[in-house]
């Protein structure tokens, strides 16, 4: 049931690019992957949003070697909830993200050094338009999905709201209509983890040759513990200590299970990740709020939506909790759309949309029955 | 109704001290303060303990233009709750703290250098242990209470199982039996946020003239955040910029308010708190564990208490819960012990314990008038 081996492709954009902010790219390129065909009615095609630390790799292997599938292979194959069988599914990587989409490790033609901290400041709102060209370069003309959790999650929202007509269903997993001070406190703490870092280098670190890794490592640290349930983490680590012992005497530096782990998720993270990325993709969260333009009315705002949504929430998720999906879902109905709601009973955390749960699945596969040509 | 100008006292102790992890001092002192005066009956003293970045100062002022009371000023005055118009009141700073006692701050007698990384690690047993001896030197053979919160709140218990004799009325707030996974986690990611300062020096930062604020200033804001409430934060932060607006073409440089407050609370305690004292501090409590002499039998660790309880929580806590205080509370209603158990309604999550509640000071007056002499 999966999609085997997948081969990212690159998209060239040579007209300019304008952000929210006014900022202008002259050229870029977006990497992404397809699983599936596109039918020739062109009404199957699904585009995957991903979150924070994802990537266009959404499904499948990179070799045959590859231990690992794309972070949504749960969800995505032949006949898995998203079924490639039946549906063409569409994975890029953000722009201004790490994993080959012009993005700050990716040279600044002008300069013809990495871009660095000279990047612009992507929003939500930009990646949507920028996907919008992508789907146009592949002769896609309405999405019969757009889907996504967390922040992908807001960004199908953002889909529906900014291009009602190309967006037939919508699905977002533990997502939120904006983000709370709480949720801006968390991302600000791993942004002054990273520019704490003397390595830093004021954004400018690849071109003198450092790798802010403390600071990164710090954020991914701060970044996954809120991922997981307090119950979950009880479950998985207790007090369970690695190394040194609760002996009377003892005098060994003691390690508790959950920062072995914790330790080891920043440092694996802190190489792999761009620590300019990861500024800039949590200030897009920050800066998210789908009422924004509409004087704060959620549901002026999702009135201009066309599509039919699925709204899921995930019960022990403390950094986007089902609260919010709550909001989203009396929001939608309010301004009479059709709205599918469930709370999945887990104890995996804010990381529920991304693990294996039966419940999860079967709603997800159900549910996607609706979606593409029947 | 304060107990107005205070002054704080030291008591040195000549014979040597020996911690639970075989670590041995051959001198100590110990900074405390008291307020009211002890009875000839010496039946009125209430030992406060303090939190983790709490101090000897508990009520009234140092000097005249003094513009912040101790951090319990609150309950303890004439009149208040913790009436010293009735009751000796005593708080010391813990041992291996940054205010005064001997701790990482102050000078090892066998190098003529700040003790630094080297003082040894205490554990909350330490701290109960070297309280004994205090209210030893002050003619003290058994407290009318011991109280605390959060961190205090568990030295309090602390006292209550090891010493049941000296223990007669115990208050435990915002408290937890045993730290989990989770907390755990937000402490690692404290100290390694010290660690991974190149201004730490490996713990040996006063002797080299350095000092790793970057580090404790993100440590605090970790910890800060923890102490306030998802709900809390948005009343009094919302989304509100302090910096830039959300004006389409803004290019500025975007500050939240939530993001300029743990900014300054992390700037403002970075070079007012010592970096070694947080790293000891936060491990003192991963390590406490009530029931962890009685094989995680946490009945048969209460049932050796002679004291009456009172265990409160606050409803938004979630650094410690409502629910672990529930622990606590049938654990000691399983012993057949005395308790009292509140859970208050607040916003202002785990520092619930230190800001004005109307509930929450009247349930405290109230049960201490069964405290001391009637």
């Amino acid at each position: 049931m999966s999609v085997g081996l997948v081969e990212p492709q690159v998209a060239r954009f040579d007209s300019p690019f304008t952000f929210a902010n006014g900022a202008v790219l002259e050229s870029h390129e977006l990497v992404y992957e397809t699983y599936g065909e596109l039918n020739s009615a062109g009404d199957n095609a699904v585009l995957i949003c991903h979150a924070l630390s994802g990537s266009h790799h959404a499904a499948g292997f990179h070799s045959a070697d590859d231990r690992r599938p794309g972070w949504w292979d749960l969800a995505i194959g032949p006949g898995k909830p998203i079924d490639t069988n039946r549906l063409f599914v569409v994975c890029s990587n953000n722009l201004g993200c790490c994993d080959g989409s012009s993005g700050p490790n990716t040279i600044n033609p002008a300069t013809n050094q990495p871009w660095g901290g000279q990047f612009p400041q992507p929003q939500v709102s930009d990646w949507v338009r920028s996907q919008k060209q992508l789907a146009e370069y592949l002769g896609i003309s309405r999405w019969a999905a757009v889907m996504g959790g967390s922040l992908g999650g807001m960004q199908a929202l953002r889909w529906a709201v900014d291009f009602p007509d190309w967006v037939e269903h919508c699905v977002a997993l533990a997502a939120a209509p904006g983000l709370t001070a709480q949720n801006i406190a968390f991302n600000e703490i791993a942004r002054h983890a990273i520019l704490s870092d003397p390595d830093w280098s004021e954004g400018d670190y690849l071109a003198q040759g450092k790798l802010p890794t403390r600071g990164v490592a710090l954020a991914r640290m701060v970044g996954h513990l809120t991922y997981m349930s307090a119950d979950g983490m009880s479950d998985r680590f207790g007090r369970e200590l690695r190394e040194g012992s609760f002996a009377p005497g003892d005098n060994n530096e003691w390690v508790f299970q959950v920062e072995s782990y914790l330790r080891h998720q920043g440092a694996r993270f802190s190489t792999q990740f761009d620590a300019n990325t990861y500024v800039l993709m949590t200030r897009a969260l920050d800066l998210f709020d789908l009422a924004s333009d509409h004087e704060g009315d959620l549901i002026s705002a999702l009135s201009q939506a066309q599509a039919s949504f699925l709204v899921a929430s995930f019960s022990s998720d403390w950094r986007f909790p089902p609260q919010r999906s709550v909001e989203i879902r009396d929001a939608l109905m309010a301004a009479g759309k059709s709205v599918t709601y469930a709370n999945i009973e887990t104890d995996n955390g804010h990381d529920g949309f991304l693990l294996p749960n039966a419940t999860y699945e079967a709603l997800l596969s159900q549910w996607m029955h609706r979606v593409g040509p029947s």
